[in-house]
């Protein structure tokens, strides 16, 4: 019952001074940092399309931290500061109970980590499969977030880790790039930021959209991740294709001046996320791909976009 | 497709002061009002439980009111001041369009309303249900916010509205009291209060619960809706019963000092929704109602709690 597992949930919950009320009431009170700016995103996640159960599938703790790691990954790449999430969960009848301890745990050891306080929630059932939607709230300084909107045509594209083969399982054990982040956004002048949720050349063509530019990727670069190489082994498939197209990769792309970027790639940094060096903003608009012999064709984006008519 | 839907919508978000970022991007900037508490509360509504859509049910509109109206009750019970909201929704695959702009026209209508900025959003789609998600983030000055955990024996208990019955039609057309509670808190030592959206006892039994209280209940002064008699017509039920344990009526029950509920009671008032002193709360613990012949017994509390398992 609904009772039994906030009477469970509540007390595992760790203080924290950020919060006049915490959950149990009828909505937390947060006391905001002065001076900074409120960042918000929510993220739902729905079993059969976002993960799967069952025996063959991920267990339900994996379940909650990807729950809450899209949204910090969403805050990363605004360059805000987590503070603090609510959690709406709708639980199959049948199972309910194991599986809401099961994401809670999932969630409270990844807020833990990232000084997340989980401020309240929504518990709700019916005969149906599991959905987990979480709100995450960040703080960033006035002025200071980075926006899709703000690349312009000879920045250099910088993208953090490596891409494609998520569904081998990185897509549930996503790792939020808000330390990356928050280093890179303090010393080095970004443009224009997006984190690769839906494929790596599908989000680019978002930025370059936003920003009325486009872009030129180079191929040669763009940082192939073993399990894209793993599953084009399988599948018969195309690694790089996979880097292009997968999605789930949760890795930051960014846009910045030419000295900027030169100055990022060179600089010891206290992260050992790689960062690499993929392409450059151009007047556009859309996308092209420089291959290994130099040859610029036009890209068609392609990822993950939901599907519904009607 | 939800880049369709996208398109169409953005265009149809006002912007808004409040927003340095607004809907489009990894996530929403907002400018916070100064020296304020951030209220924050999520609420999730999933068909053939909050709602039916089909000929015979409700209509995307009402669907989309509904689910922003539940979380703006929630910030006034806390005498919060609304200020955005985030909404996330997963979609049937055939139709899911057509749903997708119904239910923004309700929450539309009503955020204007409200004077609620939505400042963004996720959209996802599936082989399922609809569900409904809403993120509301709202406003109250430093420890003025209502808590539920204020009430003190001997203190009065008044409620707005009528309870019972709600599922006639009702628990879609929520009229959130935010404008009641607004008044109410600049001018009243309200000590506690709650929403009432899983019955009217059930909800009174957590206020006291939380206040390590009880509450005798006036059975005879309690305001029962013409819904709930109309219910009781039609299912041969007590219409007191509902009122006691319906819930989805969405009004708010609140404490206060004997005085300060004398005050508020006689008080000419800018709005029409009717207060009405239903009770006292106890030393406790736990519900008793008074009937009309005076005498005092234990109250069961009862209403809607979601159940799950395993």
């Amino acid at each position: 019952m609904e009772q039994d597992f906030l009477d469970w949930l509540l007390p595992r919950l760790p203080p924290d001074p950020r919060l006049e009320v915490g959950p149990g009431d009828d909505a937390a009170v947060l006391r905001p940092p002065a001076g900074r700016r409120t960042v918000v995103s929510v993220d739902m996640l729905t079993e059969g399309v976002d993960f799967q159960l069952g025996p063959d599938g991920a267990a339900p703790r994996r379940v909650g931290h990807k729950a809450l790691a899209v949204g910090l990954s969403d805050l990363a790449a605004m360059a805000a500061r987590p503070e603090a999430a609510v959690v709406a969960v709708c639980l199959p009848r049948v199972g309910g109970d194991s599986l809401a301890r099961g994401i809670a745990a999932g969630i409270t050891a990844l807020a833990a980590g990232f000084d997340v306080v989980i401020a309240g929630g929504d518990t709700n059932a019916w005969d149906g499969p599991l959905v987990v939607s979480v709100t995450v709230l960040g703080s960033v300084a006035p002025g200071r977030c980075w926006r899709r909107d703000g690349a312009r045509p000879g920045d250099v594209l910088v993208a953090t880790g490596g891409f494609g083969g998520s569904i081998l399982g990185r897509h549930l054990d996503v790792r939020p790039r808000c330390a990356e982040a928050a280093w890179i956004a303090e010393r080095f002048a970004v443009h224009a930021a997006i984190d690769v949720s839906d494929g790596l050349s599908l989000d680019l063509s978002r930025l370059v959209r936003a920003s009325n530019a486009g872009a030129i990727l180079d191929l040669p670069a763009v940082p192939i991740h073993p399990d894209a190489v793993r599953l084009a082994d399988t599948d018969g498939g195309n690694a790089l294709e996979h880097a292009l197209a997968d999605g789930e990769d949760f890795e930051l792309l960014m846009a910045l001046p030419p000295a900027a970027a030169a100055d990022l790639l060179a600089a010891p940094r206290p992260f050992a996320t790689p960062l690499t060096r993929i392409g450059t903003v151009t007047v556009g608009p859309g996308l092209s791909a420089r291959s290994t012999d130099g040859r610029v064709a036009p890209l068609t984006p392609r990822g993950f976009l939901h599907a519904f008519e009607g």
